[in-house]
């Protein structure tokens, strides 16, 4: 039996799925199982498991012995031999989403050598790939015979076009630090052109879509011909959308300012000049910034319902609500970079799509942005099938009206299946 | 007789103009002269002086004794004795452009409280209200029986919506230390909308226009009714399009990978993290950036006749030349905020106007945007007009075939005009 592993560590959760891969459709590997672990540096951990192939058996407990991912993987394990009987032996191949890919453009094996570039790769985000590699190291001493490979979230943007990649900067210093745009969510939009490009029954490489994914990390993609021609992140995932702790697009100068000692009478002379610390401002602006800063809560769900949506139709709103400038703030930013990706694909758009967690629950969310891209015909909403999302079973769901050729559609995305595929695809990993 | 002189200092240059303003035709203050200094801190300074009023007698020299802004003024005030027999006792008025108002948001006479506020605000903006400090405080010296007033180019952008001005960083600390988007280039976007109402003979207020100021320092601006409702520049001048030596947006991390001491190894470890000074920061992202830093040139028309425009249509160019890549680097980024203006003002736009000294000097640039946004609806661009501007009288000329409801226009823009007329106007100023 050939099983895959396919590990997906966030900054305080891991989402682990189990596949199995048959060699006569090795497009479509099996789920077994799935487990999420949550809370991971707020004890008690929450761990769930679900059995798929058991009539969707499921475990949910709170653990005590996880404080880190490390812990919360051995737990996994643990699980899996208890409840799922499954021999470790038959996992032939573990993938790891990794956040940044520096110039690894394609999944690789991990060995020592390649072990210690994604670790150097994590100087350019440090905040990002610190929980995959943890959980790597893990995995390779805990199921030893297993290859672990390595799926980065930077690698489906590499044929961005030189000119979108490239920083007004000076390039010699570009070129020696690898300071370009590599963008994010990869497995997450790769995995959505292949689910629409499924559902519209036509070649990925003739799709032009715009692709939203957004959750508490968010961010968006303009996918023209099967490929990303620009997306809203960056070098690191700091820049474009914000999220639910993070600033999103800033005037770069603002950190210098936000974090000046002395608010009364900040200065610029150079013989007083405030210094500000790499480690503080990205966590400043990955951590303590984002929907969160506005309003105190990291669910958007809370703020949605919290909001005065009504006001979305006054153009000059001056509210001082904070629910409601974190929706509307959301709302501007996704819809600058929808306008801006619709006329990058010269108004050839197949489909607008809502993944992650945010963008596959928030029916307001998606409201609002259909009622402002509908100018640019996009299909009008059907609120029916728009509050239905979540009970429909398939991976895509149609919210428009009618059949403009301008869709609207919302996708269950799934990083850990769009491994499995990959990575059951490849055939230089099954030799 | 009533004279007004308006003052904008730029960061190496001054330029001046000198107006007569009647009281029974105060909306067109008649230029008497105009006067420009250049290279003031690369001595020798180049200085011109126009006599309009004198069939266009011109002067230009170079002139070793201006060594900053202080000394350029005074040069101007001993020419325009000189060679234009004014007497300063009749200039009533100075009108002093300023580039970051914070707070204010509409002109102010500077007083000695006035002028400190504004010294004050400079720290939110020390690159770019310095000259403009210097140059008052020559003027009140020189002139003291005139009046200085402040014109802010923030001003124009204060009813910017709250969602839109607002960063997703924490809302205690931005309303402490003023931290915002502000927005710039106001004079210009004001002198852009009164233009183009004058042109297509409608009233200010219900005109919807995207305009592009691209010179060295570049911005856009989406204009609805009358009122700016986004704009690519924010706290700083610095964010948004690239400039001449500016970078424009970048992931806010890329300036602590930057400035790192190390290249071959860096690290995110607390303990030896670099700390990066804000004069060092803010220096390289204005003045070691932009088009500047890509070619080894600010002059975008030597970039323009390098570049192989033959390769625009090619979305995917790998080119390697660095001409061709900062023309479509300039050219993807105004794109970007072109297509995300559009759909703010959910397709309604009387015009695209392109002004700036770049914006209406470089034909290629307006021939490349206009083919991309055509598929929006805007007129075809005329090619024998598009290659006439700098021919042409006019203050907008129309570049566009046929008289398709958006149109694509080119604007002189004339900031010392829109001070002077704004002057005359403002009655308050002439009790």
């Amino acid at each position: 039996m050939s099983l895959v592993l396919a590990v997906n560590a966030g900054s305080s959760s891991l989402k682990i799925s189990l596949f199995r891969r048959s060699a006569d459709n090795a497009a479509n590997p099996a789920l077994l199982l799935s487990s999420s672990t949550s809370s991971i540096f707020a004890p008690p951990a929450r761990f769930k498991l679900n059995f798929v192939a058991l009539q969707h058996r499921s475990l949910s407990e709170e653990v005590d012995s996880i404080y880190d991912h490390e812990s919360a993987f051995k737990h996994f394990l643990y699980r899996l031999k208890e409840e799922a009987s499954v021999d470790t032996i038959d996992i032939k191949h573990i993938a790891h989403r990794v956040v940044h890919g520096g110039d690894y453009i394609s999944p690789v094996m991990i060995f020592e050598e390649s072990y210690h570039h994604i670790k150097k790769l994590s100087d350019l985000a440090p905040l990002h790939n610190g929980s995959a590699l943890s959980v790597i190291s893990s995995a390779i001493k805990a199921l030893p015979h297993a290859k672990s490979i390595a799926f980065f979230d930077s690698a489906f943007h590499k044929d961005l076009p030189t000119h979108v990649a490239t920083y007004a900067i000076n390039q010699q210093v570009a070129h020696e630090k690898g300071l370009k745009k590599y963008g994010f969510h990869g497995l997450s939009y790769a995995f959505i052109l292949r689910a629409v490009a499924a559902h519209l029954n036509k070649a990925p490489d003739t799709l032009n879509i715009i692709a939203l994914h957004i959750g508490s990390g968010a961010s968006m993609c303009a996918i023209r011909n099967g490929q990303s021609i620009d997306t809203s992140m960056g070098l690191t995932p700091l820049s474009g959308l914000p999220g639910a702790t993070r600033a999103g697009d800033i005037d770069a100068s603002l950190i210098f300012h936000y974090t000046s000692r002395s608010p009364a009478h900040m200065s610029h002379d150079p013989s007083i000049s405030k210094e500000v610390k790499v480690t503080e401002a990205e966590d400043i602006l990955n951590f303590k910034s984002g929907w969160k800063a506005l309003t105190g809560t990291a669910d958007f769900k809370e703020i949605t319902e919290k909001a005065d949506t009504s006001v979305l139709s006054d153009p000059i709103s001056r509210t001082a609500d904070p629910n409601t400038l974190a929706f509307r703030i959301m709302l501007d930013r996704i819809l600058h970079f929808a306008g801006a990706y619709h006329l990058a694909l010269h108004g050839n758009v197949d489909a607008l799509v809502f993944a992650g967690g945010v963008g596959e629950r928030s029916a307001e969310l998606r409201r609002a942005v259909g009622e402002a891209v509908a100018c640019l015909g996009f299909a009008v909403i059907d609120e029916t099938k728009n509050s239905q999302v979540n009970d429909d079973e398939g991976i895509i769901v149609d919210i428009g009206k009618g059949d403009e050729r301008k869709r609207m559609l919302v996708c269950h995305t799934d990083e850990q299946l769009e491994m499995a595929i990959e990575c059951s695809l490849a055939n230089e990993f099954w030799v």
